[in-house]
C-alpha cells in the first residue's frame, strides 16, 4: 500500500525517527549521521574552508535529466567546485507537504545519496520538517555544503584582466528550456535533457590545465550564462565582449527560445559553467574543456570599455549591451 | 507604500540582487556573504568540525519571546554548542512566498543578525528562492552551522554510564505552550514566554565546570525533554530513572497542559539542555547551570535497569514508562 507522509512524520516523535531511519540514513548511508546528534562531527581539514547554501523549489520534481535530488546535490557541489575548494561533506534540509508519497520522498534520498557518492562528498546531517497540506508544494530541498580550499587558491571577479579569454564548458540553457516542457503547458515535443551534472571534475581539469591562469569559475545557474557575465562586469569594473556566433545553443533550446520570445542567454544552466582565464593558458583549458563535452567554447574576452558592462557582438555586426533582467523568464527552475 | 515578495524576486536577475542586497548584505553585514561568490571562502580552523542544518517553519513566525529568525539561529547555534563545538559560521536558505512583506523579511533578517552578534558567530552565505502563492506559507528558513571541536571532545550518548547524573537547564515546556497560546486558538488567556534562547553561554560554562564528566548534552527540542531522554536510554542500553516532581514546569505549562491533555514532558523547548554528567562534577554544574537560569535542576539518573528505557517516578510513588511518541502533540512548532 502506498504510504504518504503525514503532520505525525514532523513531530520528532517515533514516526519522524522511523522515516530518518528508513529513508534518510539508510540512502545516505554515513557514520556520521548515523549517529543522528544534534551535529554531525568530521576530522579535522587543513586550508580555507568554503561554505555555501542553496534552497531547491523546482517544478516538476523530476524531469529529464534529474530530479530535484540530484539538482540540489549537483548544486551544492558545484557551489563549492567553481570557487575552487574540494567538497568534503553536504547537509540537507528537507521541507515535506502532507501528503507526499513516501516512496517519492525514498527515490529523491537516493538520487541525492547517488549523485554524492559520484562526487567522493558525504550527506553528514539532515532535518525533515513537515507542514500541512496545503503550505508546500510536495517537497522543497535546502542543501549547504562544506569544503576546502587548497593554500593560496583565490578565484573570482576581482581577478579579471584585460585580455583574458571567456570560455564557457558547453552548450547553454537546456536545464531551463527542459523543466519549460516538462511542464508539459507548451503544445511543443522536443528531445531535451537538462543540463544537471556534477562541475566538480571539469572544475579540478581546468585547474590543473590553467592554474593561476585561472582567474574566475562560475556556474551558469539562475539567470544563465548571460547575468553571471553581467555580474562579472560591475564586479570588476572591465568591459566583456561576447561573440554571439561562438556561443554554443542546442536546436531545440534556439527553437523553445524562438516560439516563446525567450532569450537562451538568460535561461539556467546546471551543469555548466563560465572561466575567465589568462590569455596564455586560455588554449590550454578550451582543450580540457572540449575533452568532457565537445561543445564547450572560447566565447569572447575581457576588455576595457565600455568599463562594467557586457557587449554581445551579433552574427550580422551589431552590437547589444547585455543588462540583468528585472525578473526571470520561468519560475521556480531550480 | 508596502512592497511585497514577487515571483520576480525569485529569478535571480536584477530584482533578486537587490533583494539580497537590501534585505540580507545590509543585515548579515558580513565581508565573506558581501562578495556574493558562490561559496563563503573563511579562514583554515583547527579541530575537528562539526556540521549540522534543520528547517525552520514555524507558526506564527512572530511569538512571545522570538520570531522564526531567532528561532533558525538559536538552533543551529544550539546544535553546534551541544555537541561540544564552538560555532563559527551560519548559512541561511530562504524560501518565500510570494506575497510576503518585504518589510517582514528585513525584521527576519534583521532578528538573524541580532542573534548570531549575541552568540559571536557570522551569517556568511544564503539563497533566497520564492514560491507562487498558495505554495508555501510567507517564509520557511533552514539554516546551516559550521564549528569547531577542541582536540578530544566527544560528547554522546554512548558516553553515559551508570551512576551519572541528568540535569535540565531550566523550566521545560515553554517553546510549545507559548506558540499554542500565540495561535490564537484557545479562549485561554497566559503571560508565556517562549524560552527560546542561545545555549552557548550554558555549554561553555557547563564544559567549563565539569570536564571529561559531561557524558552528553542535548538541546530539548521538537519533542521535548522525554524524546531526548528516550533517544540517549535507546542509544546507550542503560536505564534512565527521573523524579517527576523534581522536574521544573512553570504553572502556566502546567495549566495549559492540564487544560488541553498535553504533557509537558513531550512539550518543545528551544533554550533548554539536558546534561549527563558523571556524579563527582554533578554539583558543580548544577551550580554553573543555576547561575543562569535559576530554575536548573537535577531531575535523575542513570541506571543499569531497566535496560533502554526511561521511567519516571510520580510524585505518589508510582512509576511510568516513557516512550517516543508515534507523532507530536503539536505540528509547525519548529
Amino acid at each position: 500500500m502506498e504510504r504518504n507522509i503525514t503532520l505525525a512524520h514532523g513531530s520528532g516523535g517515533r514516526l519522524t525517527a522511523e522515516l530518518v531511519q528508513e529513508v534518510f540514513v539508510k540512502a545516505f548511508d554515513d557514520d556520521a549521521g548515523r549517529r543522528l546528534e544534534d551535529s554531525a562531527v568530521l576530522p579535522p581539514g587543513s586550508g580555507e574552508v568554503a561554505l555555501t547554501t542553496d534552497g531547491f523549489v523546482v517544478k516538476p520534481r523530476v524531469f529529464p535529466g534529474g530530479d530535484i535530488g540530484k539538482l540540489a546535490v549537483c548544486g551544492t557541489v558545484n557551489d563549492l567546485a567553481v570557487a575552487g575548494a574540494e567538497p568534503v561533506a553536504l547537509t540537507v534540509a528537507c521541507i515535506i507537504e502532507e501528503g507526499l508519497a513516501v516512496s517519492e520522498l525514498r527515490a529523491v534520498a537516493r538520487s541525492m545519496a547517488a549523485t554524492a557518492r559520484q562526487a567522493g562528498v558525504r550527506i553528514v546531517a539532515g532535518d525533515t520538517k513537515v507542514v500541512e497540506r496545503g503550505s508546500g508544494d510536495g517537497l522543497y530541498l535546502a542543501t549547504s555544503g562544506y569544503g576546502l580550499l587548497p593554500p593560496g587558491r583565490r578565484l573570482g571577479a576581482a581577478r579579471l584582466t584585460v585580455g583574458d579569454v571567456i570560455l564557457v564548458s558547453g552548450d547553454i540553457g537546456r536545464h531551463e528550456a527542459a523543466i519549460l516542457l516538462a511542464r508539459g503547458e507548451l503544445h511543443f515535443e522536443a528531445a531535451l535533457e537538462s543540463d544537471c551534472g556534477l562541475l566538480l571534475e571539469t572544475c579540478r581539469g581546468v585547474l590543473a590545465a590553467g592554474g593561476d591562469g585561472v582567474r574566475a569559475l562560475r556556474d551558469c545557474t539562475r539567470g544563465g550564462l548571460a547575468t553571471v557575465l553581467c555580474e562579472y562586469a560591475a564586479a570588476s569594473g572591465l568591459g566583456l565582449a561576447l561573440q554571439e556566433a561562438a556561443i554554443p545553443v542546442r536546436p531545440a533550446v534556439a527553437a523553445v527560445c524562438e516560439l516563446l520570445g525567450l532569450d537562451p542567454l538568460y535561461l539556467a544552466c546546471e551543469g555548466r559553467l563560465v572561466a575567465v582565464v589568462s590569455e596564455d593558458v586560455a588554449e590550454r583549458v578550451e582543450a580540457c574543456l572540449q575533452t568532457s563535452e565537445s561543445s564547450a567554447a572560447r566565447i569572447g574576452q575581457v576588455v576595457a570599455e565600455p568599463a562594467g558592462r557586457v557587449v554581445l557582438e551579433t552574427g550580422i555586426g551589431g552590437r547589444r549591451v547585455l543588462d540583468l533582467l528585472a525578473g526571470g523568464q520561468l519560475p521556480r527552475i531550480c
